[in-house]
């Protein structure tokens, strides 16, 4: 009979299961490992995990067998049927209180399922965000763990313990019930779409307006590292922009401009449409994605659509140049932050779950790929506020975008003047001047509405009177010739 | 026993449903009216119906009694489970060969459902969209039929009478198999939305900017009407913008700011995101409507966020404005269609379905709430080459947004840079600059994704080599200590 040893058993042997399991060994734990394919178990034992607190398992239930009580499984895998699957083949084996834990790229809805069935059955459940990609599981990722609430005290030890740290405290802190764990860390790569599109923003219109090098590009981004900017994405951008391939030229300009994604950007986005909350930075960001997945097209448009030609002389004042774009770059993040934690907050009261807004910035703030001093300010912002309604009502953040508009609307027109493409940047200026905007065109559009469709409009309160009283649904008979039927019922 | 004398049969009396008995009795159709609630049948026999050919039914028997064989019964009630109830309540009383029209606001995978269990069963199922309103309905709506093939030479001759005439020819042809007919509806839908959100913005621009009154906006639309933008949707906000309340003040400037929506523009959008189609306006548009829902926050951050004043003088030459505002309004409706005709094209192709781009557009000409001559125009292009890959690879189209541009690009840094939000303009422009780039920035993106979670990207053909070849998953270890394994398995 296997001695139970195991602290922690991990199902999965890709890139972020083998980085995991040797972080957790590195912290002092005793980790079981477990492959459907014996080869890849035997090979990593061999190699990276050899003379370290690593065994492997040969079958479910000898990793089963490995595991001191509480059991507590980390499941790796691909998202989907196969984490059905595993579970199926793990539950027999299980007693009442055991953890499983799916650190995969679940969806949430998946996950609230998942949490429902084995909550019946006497099993934890949790469904942890894992961000950070291979550097991040290996020395530090960043986790966001939600589910049964009961196996936290359980795992928490060991999550935070190999979990990054920002000024000492662990990126990794309870999200709450059901699927928020993996709802959160949708929400975090849709905002990684969107600071990865507003970077590609940046540089398309440094190279094509400016007519800067790589090398000038990259330089920018170094300086900007230094500042409000400070972040792993615009760190690695400087990096890869000076990565040279074997003849000297940059090898990021022979890549194919097409762009993949695996879905969970078009999972926020989705999920904002749902929820009704305005969240225009990832849904451009993932649709950019979309066209540049269309290159072919796009190399036939690209004879036959005419557009402006940037002159040599289209910049006078290079510093200037590079400081609005800095400024562009900032506000645009700052609002796509904005909209991600009004998501979050829609969710929470949607869904019902009780979420932690300190804690999540603090979770993003190192480890996972949107890792930034930015995220500090964040943290703090909710810190200070727990309730706060949204971050652009917070000091710091609404000085900061204050003090940017003036860079962020020059570069916006150079944009549309000379005709490089910013639909994130776009967007996020037109959610700003939309969301501060008392009064906004949707009164036309209601009375559009009930022109063709009877669908009714309100009065504004300072507005009403005896025949348009406030809190009413009116339909106006605007042609003489309709009828005065309201189509409550009729969908347009 | 009831006499079999109904043409048609017609269930729900509300707005839709009574103007298209009374449209079809018109028409020299004799209709059988059922509604659940008899009192709304007695009265609109009472009423309305008066004199024409319209009789009543007192129960679903009674109703397909009353039915010539193959009896046709469409169905006009609320979307989603009523239709399935009503269904039910209806199969058990007809014969193979009758045929069932959902013209209902009915979600497309509903209604391919529907059309898998009713052919199982012998009855023939038709999704038809129905645009147009009440006036539509009643003289002449724009028809969107799809779903079982053989029901079409039944149901042709009283769908192309009661459908509103463009220049003769009915709008109204059969659109393609099972939910085709609704999905095309859903894409009308989303194109509305996007229709409404650009007039709205280019209302608000006048308005804020040009500080014009809105007789001054009610003439400029009147003008707009005689030219390219001529259409229903411009027609009745020069109306709206001038009918006045009692008090002789504009009455759309006393109607509250938060569009409603029911829904089906949303579908379009998610719809886009699934078939990872870039129809960025509709998602703009939609997202316009959440961001002016909530008005009371948006009220509190008019008072915290900071924009800029926009000074008297902003508007030097007053035609010049309404110039460049109308290209960039037509520009911009432009790229809406051609996005909503690439959605339509995935959509053909991901499903399996042979659509008639040719008709869908002359079935949006008349009749429905986008009718327009510009879709005169569209019906042209595709009549012209049906196999045309994109509307702006269109001579006319392609002459139209070369000669708009100056315009839409002035107007669109205008507002950027006085703080009005233009959404749909700015993603449109933003959507042109990316379609017609044959380089797009989504070269630093792929670099990104490999840098940090190993997801490899292709190179250029024309930058392949021995050691970065051409179609192949390249994985480059950007850092020098990371793994080699590549994460095609692991998902970011």
């Amino acid at each position: 009979m296997s001695k139970a040893v195991g602290d922690l058993g991990l199902v999965g042997l890709a890139v972020m299961g083998q980085n995991l399991i040797l972080n957790a060994a590195d912290h002092g734990f005793t980790v079981v490992a477990y492959n459907r394919t014996q080869s890849k178990v035997d090979r990593f034992l061999a190699n990276e995990a050899k003379g370290k607190s690593i065994i492997g398992a040969t079958s479910i239930e000898d990793l089963v067998a490995k595991l001191k009580k509480p059991r507590k499984i980390m499941l790796l895998i691909k998202a989907g049927a196969p984490v059905d699957t595993l579970i199926k083949e793990l539950v027999p084996h299980l007693d009442k209180g055991d953890i499983i834990i799916d650190g995969g790229n679940s969806h949430f809805p998946d996950t609230n399922r998942r949490y429902e069935e084995l909550t019946k059955q006497g099993i934890l459940f949790v469904g942890s965000g894992v961000s950070g990609g291979e550097d991040g599981a290996r020395f530090g990722p960043s986790l966001m763990p939600g589910g049964s609430a009961e196996a936290w005290p359980h795992i928490k030890n060991i999550f935070q313990s190999i979990a990054a740290k920002s000024n000492g405290e662990p990126c990794c802190e309870w999200v709450g019930p059901a699927g928020s764990g993996h709802y959160v860390k949708m929400v975090h790569n849709g905002i990684e779409y969107g600071d990865m599109q507003l970077i590609c923003e940046a540089y398309d219109i440094m190279k094509r307006i400016g007519r800067f090098t790589d090398k000038e590009i990259s330089e920018v981004f170094d300086k900007w590292n230094t500042g409000v900017l400070d972040s792993f994405l615009i760190e690695i951008t400087r990096d890869i922009l000076k990565f040279d391939d074997v003849d000297g030229k940059p090898l990021v300009e022979k890549i194919m401009d097409t762009a993949g994604q695996k879905g969970t950007g078009k999972w926020t986005a989705i999920n904002a449409l749902d929820l009704g909350m305005p969240v225009t930075l990832i849904g451009e960001a993932v649709f950019a994605r979309c066209l540049s997945a269309i290159k072919d097209e796009r190399k036939r448009a690209s004879k036959l659509l005419a557009g402006p030609t940037v002159p040599k002389d289209a910049i006078h004042d290079r510093e200037q140049f590079v400081y609005d774009l800095e400024q562009a770059l900032y506000a645009s993040k700052i609002i796509s932050y904005a909209q991600g934690f009004m998501l979050i907050r829609e969710a929470a009261r949607s869904y019902g779950w009780k979420l932690n807004n300190p804690a999540i910035a603090l979770m993003w703030r190192g480890g996972c790929i949107i890792r930034s001093v930015f995220l500090a300010e964040i943290t703090k912002a909710y810190r200070d506020d727990p309730d706060l309604e949204n971050l652009l009502f917070n000091e710091f953040f609404a000085s900061a975008v204050t003090k940017a508009q003036s860079g962020w609307r020059r570069t916006i027109a150079l944009a549309a003047t000379y005709g490089i493409p910013t639909p994130a940047f776009s967007t996020a200026l037109a959610f700003y001047d939309g969301y501060r905007s008392e009064r906004l065109p949707a009164n036309l559009l209601q009375a559009q509405r009930d022109y063709f469709g009877a669908h009714t409009f309100r009065i504004l309160p300072e507005c009403a009177s005896a025949h348009l009283p406030v809190d009413k649904d009116i339909h106006i008979n605007w042609t003489g010739h309709g009828g005065n039927i309201s189509s409550s019922t009729y969908q347009a």
